[in-house]
């Protein structure tokens, strides 16, 4: 196998190029975040560490965080904000790779405590809440999922009566399947909480749908108040620096202030007001204001899916197996690269994602749910495949894999179950589809051709089999509604065609956001690098999806077969780079655990590897 | 949605049947494993335990087990055997149902050490080790791997040099890569270890090879033995329960009667003498005796899975979401059943592997290797779907899910790498097809033609699928030679080809297995609901290898689309089944950890489920 080009004296080695390209505009907060997240608070903690321990390092480390005065970056300047929620987004990257928990703490605490109260609430709640949030003196929580509830958010149990003689709501927890579950914050050091719960005018009276509140349940000595119990969540299978609970209410009283009343308010004479008169409609409406933590879990899906195969591409790199290094094994190939090659079209997407979010694009909660399903199930999968690359070694608590496979774990669940959100985004489209009176422009016609290294035939192909499944499946709910008794009833029969058309919705968004990023690319050496892996990310989806481009006469039996030859031809092609494409995700080395033990004194790496090169 | 169908009265119920079918002979062994399973030291433990608390409750169970007298049964009577390894594999399959850190540190003491010296070892070993391991008063370990060599079991760097004056050998570990590695029962409770090391009739002779040596590493007080070094691997991702370590051995002297003998000795001439000259073939000798741990795991995976898909129906068949329950859902049902219907497939086909295992059939390695890692690989995603599908509740600790996954997921390391262990049913078949000439008979050839329910097509179309991957690699690496320098070269090429075609042998075993035992099932309703699952899995595994079947003509485009819709009438026929199918695994209802603060007091099952029928 061909040794890694050495490169020509003073060039800018291949791994520095593809980072400036990764990082874009944002070379200079990733560099503050990788400063703050080298300090010895952030490096990796011991194995072993009890729940509480856990907790109160993860603590601190929200903390510190605070006190970098980064997290003000998203919000508004007039409340000490920074105004800047994409440079925010970079600094959220590099969280994952200290730790999860510290990332999803300070997730909830920013994200799902702030930014719910800075989307949903007005004025009022933002100059009470923003300051003391940003200085470090108020910490929050989000309570929406019940016991009893799960996915079904629209019908959570928690009631909050209005009383118009005393301008205040009474908020209750009606049955033990109405307790608010698994709340981050919620068992140790949350103060208040943005809490949904079924919003009626008087105690008997019909529901106005779900509404958020902010709601007190501990005092500043971090008492709990009364009417509140909590219970703690316990040891959950990962992210044991969180603090999760369990919330009841009983008889809480809170000011009529305190509702959000972005969408929806209560007037002077006690009535309810809202621009947006049905139910549903306006539940869908605060919700969809909800996506910036689900692009923030895309993003740290993809962050651990980067670290762990940093790992493990650096471990195989430097590990002898019979003679050669298991790197140069065409089956260790096959098993790494097609998950850097995701790891790439990903970084991209999300970058794409990014700015959507940021520029309150009406496509973003269609997106954002596509590939944050897409981001989570893979890089799932790249972490295990890293565990399993490493062998034993990679079975030590010290090994990140284990650490970052139980963590990433429930971003399949949390911020919206994969399956919830990817037949969200089907019913988006599906519905967008029959509002263009079901555009058939999109049935099925001529297939591209060309050659599958051809980022114009790659494109082509991705769009055109993502809108035949559009068409696909709109219409085969349309001719199933009658036998199955309408078109919601038919829909359900074709959960498993929505859930695939989900997943062709995110191929089609990451090979045009990675081809994109190749034909940017000004440095060839580079752009060649790049090429490689988005030509293996186009034909590993290609082949993932064979059975459906056969049957659909997007390819033919002999293309088919030709795939499994073209992808070993890149694996040989990206294997001199593969380090320096892990490198590029330039993530500290001291981040990066190894176990010691494992790893004997006189083994020292034999190739330059991400454990070399300090970051500046 | 259809209910389960109320069993009349007085008629044995539906899951009890197809229990007495999975339990063939040994319902009363079965019954006496569960027995002792449900008794107080076995129920599960609760979650945070620190890893010396886990290390004594696991060690607790070992003595327990060691009381019941169980472990005797494998082993030869006149050393207090109960002489009936097959009746001991049932129990086996019962333990990871309790607990997979004991089950695994069982199986180092009576397995890896009590196995293979029984296996590698003559009458002196026996009557000196036999006695004492099944007293309980002696434990042992397995000292195979090293920090350096992994899978390289033939490059082992331990050294026994032989003395004939002193009729003694000396163990030696020559490096830091040398070690021996995450070896059970060394950091706290292991005596003797069977240490695997190249023998040297001289110091600076030649290696005789690998052989194996009953090497003392601690007295009977538990003090680590002089010239013994023991390293404590510490927290693991997953069988925290079991004390793994590191060992090194400074110049450790041990009598020549410790050698353990049996396919080679060193006479009274001080002369090396062996049956089997060449090294190499005497290695793999060895190594293939060593095949029962493989059965073991391939089992306990399968105990895994079964576990968490309890769990998991279980849980789906009661939880509404918007309406209905979970279960009734397509996508919840495409998400289990298939998984539901590989453990059948696996109980099936693992009980003919130990039924070749007992025997000493000559096929019992080829098939662990390719059994062991697809039950490993599958266990794995079964339960990922398990802890996905059980959402938030999944992710508490106190859920089966994430300490299952974080056991099972060492399954497919060790006891042979799964790929490595893929690679070597692939190799022995290619050997076996290249001694027989070449065998044209499995030359591509007419394709099976039928239903996809008829089984008889069903054993046809794999079987004949796997004799056509067979050759199909024999030719390609035979082709590739030339250019590749050589047949080894060749197949290092052809990894991939040979991994499917080691999943394309381990199917063929399955399908033909659940096919017999439908065939052989005598209660029409039992066998109505065995035919829907083994249709099932046939017709999954199709959808899984579509490709290859289109690209080798053993269907068309039509028949690839109908495969979708045939999988879907098959959930909805398992539907009304589900409950019964996993209540017929009898897995003891205490053992099936529910998060207890997620299910409130006042939401009883609303169908019988597994925890509501105790098992006699």
């Amino acid at each position: 196998m061909p040794e890694p080009r050495p490169s020509p004296k003073n060039e800018t080695p291949l791994s520095r190029k593809i980072q400036a390209t990764l990082e874009g505009d944002y070379a200079d907060i990733r560099k503050q975040a990788r400063e703050l997240l080298t300090q010895p608070e952030f490096l990796p903690l011991p194995a072993g560490l009890s729940k509480e321990e856990f907790r109160k390092k993860t603590r601190e480390r929200v903390a510190k965080f605070t006190a970098s005065g980064l997290p003000r970056l998203p919000f508004d300047p007039k409340y000490g904000g920074g105004g800047d929620p994409k440079k925010f987004m970079q600094v959220i990257a590099m969280l994952g790779h200290a730790d999860m928990s510290f990332f999803v703490k300070q997730g909830v605490n920013f994200g799902l405590f702030g930014m719910s109260m800075y989307a949903l609430g007005t004025d009022k709640h933002h100059a009470k809440y923003l300051p003391p949030l940003l200085d470090g003196t108020l910490q929050g929580g989000f309570a929406m999922t019940e016991v009893g509830g799960g996915s079904d958010v629209q019908g959570v149990k928690t009631e909050a009566v209005y009383d118009h003689a005393t301008r205040s709501f009474t908020i209750n927890t009606p049955s033990a399947e109405g307790r608010k579950a698994f709340i981050g914050n919620a068992a140790n050091d949350g103060e208040v909480m943005v809490v949904f719960a079924q919003l009626k005018m008087s105690k008997d009276g019909e529901t106005q749908g779900v509404h958020a509140f902010m709601v007190p349940i501990r005092d500043k000595t971090g008492k709990v108040l009364p009417g509140v119990a909590i219970e703690d969540c316990g040891d959950k299978v990962g992210l044991n620096g969180v603090d999760n609970g369990y919330i009841s209410f009983k008889n809480v009283r809170i000011p009529q202030a305190d509702m959000l009343d972005r969408f929806a308010t209560i007037d002077e004479n006690g009535q309810y007001q809202s621009d947006t008169p049905k139910k549903t409609a306006r539940f869908f409406k605060m919700i969809s204001t909800l996506v910036t933590g689900r692009v923030a879990v895309a993003i740290n899906s993809m962050s651990g899916a980067k670290s762990a195969l940093t790992a493990a591409i650096t471990h195989a790199a430097n590990r002898d197996v019979f003679g050669k290094t298991l790197l140069d094994l065409p089956s260790a190939q096959t098993r790494l690269f097609p998950h850097l090659a995701n790891a790439y079209a990903m970084h991209f997407a999300t970058r794409l994602l990014t700015d959507k979010l940021v520029a309150n694009d009406p496509d973003t909660e269609t997106m954002a749910a596509a590939i944050k399903a897409r981001a989570s199930d893979d890089a799932m999968r790249a972490i295990d495949e890293g565990r399993l690359i490493a062998g034993g070694s990679g079975y030590m608590s010290e090994a990140v894999y284990g650490r970052l496979r139980n963590d990433v774990d429930v971003f399949r669940t949390f911020e919206g179950d994969n399956t919830v959100l990817r037949l969200l985004t089907a019913r988006n489209r599906l519905t967008d589809n029959l509002k263009n009176n079901f555009n058939l422009s999109s049935a099925p016609g001529k297939k591209p051709e060309g050659d599958v290294l051809d980022p114009a035939y790659q494109e082509k192909l991705f769009a055109q089999r993502e809108s035949e499944m559009l068409y696909g499946v709109t219409k085969k709910i349309a001719d199933g509604a009658q036998a199955a008794g309408g078109l919601a009833q038919s829909a359900d029969n074709c959960q498993d065609d929505m859930i695939a058309y989900a997943d062709a919705y995110a191929d089609r968004v990451m090979i045009e956001q990675f081809t994109k990023a190749v034909r940017e690319e000004k440095d060839p050496q580079a752009r060649a690098a790049l090429k490689d892996l988005c030509d293996l990310f186009a034909v590993n989806t290609m082949q993932k999806n064979a059975v459906w481009l056969l049957e659909n006469n997007f390819i033919n039996l002999h293309q088919s077969a030709q795939l499994r030859e073209t992808a070993q031809q890149l694996n040989r092609k990206i294997r001199p780079n593969a380090l320096a494409l892990v490198d590029a995700f330039a993530i500290p080395p001291q981040l990066i655990s190894v176990p010691k033990a494992y790893v004997p004194a006189n083994t020292a790496p034999k190739k330059a590897a991400n454990g070399n090169t300090p970051r500046p």
